[in-house]
């Protein structure tokens, strides 16, 4: 979270993330204020500071249990000896995996999982860390690297891929009136709207935008579903209760689930398209 | 700043935008909290809630002072014709300046201008937006667009070329002794630095990097200067006053005009690079 646009984007980050499906966070605060799992690993100035890489190793397995040790401050090979060399000193127990932030990590983490399995350390888990986006990460996966845990950071807090939501706010109804924006290449569509949703089999299958008054949309099954929901009125909340951070997670990844499987790649080549209802073209 | 990732993050980039050169802030609570002038224009909702165009200038004329009158939420041409009919009706003086945001902004400008100069009101201001970025605004001063201000949000506030600072921090010494990361095309140089920096007639010539307790440069004029200075021990600054945040602009202007002017402009072909001495070479 230190490359967050402040505390505030940082923590709302990290709430979102596991929202979405992160299995945990980094950050401590979040982890106290949203009850998401906490994980963490040792800095590069730790075993910086201390006297050499084999004792910053041993000084913090012995202080942390379940350690995970950070390999690559000097050359990671070395460094993956000498994570097998405490494990063996304290028991295999004490460290439950290593951590590769740098080189080319498919080549790095094939070589640490052998040098591993070889001093019979098999439950030694290999994470990495180091700038990952989605893309990398897809390709490390198809590359078959042994890694079980991608550690993702900047990438996540500031959406390098797209830093803004370009949403904005358009008034399209006033006291009962339509009303509509005629700017060139930003016209908008009048009236108050609600979007039906029909699903089939799980999956959902198409998206109707209509008249927020219009009955729903005629079909031979009764699969369509309204998306839109008052929540507030007046300025205060409709609904007593907020829904807790699992309920949402839960609701997210049924939701990934029922998309259909075109839209589900990092690549998506066709948008979904809702239909747009004849009452509210112009 | 409704772009901004969080509310923090959208009141340090109000902060730091001022601090960097930009005239004002449309943040109202950047403007109590920080002493930046707010400036602020209708909003294209503000336009479309009322029964007509022409209604919703005369209102917003009537209730603010120097109004600036956002022109092209229907056809702009007539909309600076309904500004310039509010400005007839209610006096110049009520409008001080009219806002476009879409089409064109170099040759909705120009018709604008001439408009309004063919009304007899040369000073009415013409402010523009529209996710503005330095490029985009570079363009049109160099076309000659007579426009007085630039409006700029997005852009500002996520650093959309530049979404996250990849700096980090590295441990270089370590009660006394240096120390350095050699991880693969990540290496760190150790030591604790200074960096010395030359100036003649007011610009920078070249900076130096020294071991920390190093004499100044060797150099006949006396025009080094060390750019590091203590501001934290033991967790509290040890300096009483903060700078005013007019004083830290004031100094980023004029360190801005110390530049060479081959890396003043919006494409710099060349980095102003810093000799590193000898002292910390490995």
């Amino acid at each position: 979270g230190r490359r967050a646009h402040g505390v505030d984007a940082a923590l709302t980050a990290a709430r979102s993330a596991y929202l979405a499906g992160f299995a945990a966070t980094s950050s401590v605060e979040a982890g106290k204020r949203f009850g998401i799992p906490v994980v963490g690993t040792m800095a590069h100035s730790y075993v910086l500071a201390a006297e050499d890489e084999l004792s910053a190793f041993r000084a913090f397995a012995e202080r942390y249990p379940d350690a995970t040790l950070l390999v690559d401050t000097y050359d990671t090979a070395q460094g993956v000896e000498r994570a097998i060399a405490v494990a063996n000193e304290l028991g295999p127990s004490r460290i439950a995996a290593i951590r590769i932030d740098s080189g080319d990590l498919g080549a790095e983490t094939a070589r640490a999982r052998r040098m591993l399995d070889d001093a019979g350390l098999p439950d030694i888990r290999i994470i990495v860390s180091g700038g990952l986006d989605e893309h990398q990460i897809a390709e490390l996966v198809a590359r078959g690297a042994p890694i079980d845990a991608f550690a993702a950071g900047t990438a996540v807090v500031v959406s390098q891929d797209a830093p803004s939501l370009d949403a904005v706010y358009k008034l399209v109804e006033y006291d009962g009136q339509p009303r509509a924006k005629r700017s060139p290449g930003k016209p908008s569509l009048p009236r108050r709207k609600q979007v039906w949703r029909r699903s089939a089999g799980g999956q959902i299958v198409e998206d109707r935008i209509a008249r927020f008054d219009a009955p729903p949309p005629d079909s031979p099954d009764d699969s369509w579903q309204p998306l839109l929901r008052r929540v507030m009125a007046d300025g205060r909340r409709t609904e007593e209760s907020r829904e807790t951070l699992a309920a949402l997670r839960e609701r997210a990844a049924a939701q990934l689930s029922a998309l259909p499987d075109e839209l589900r790649g990092l690549r998506v080549e066709s948008a979904f398209a809702a239909a747009i209802e004849e009452s509210l073209q112009l």
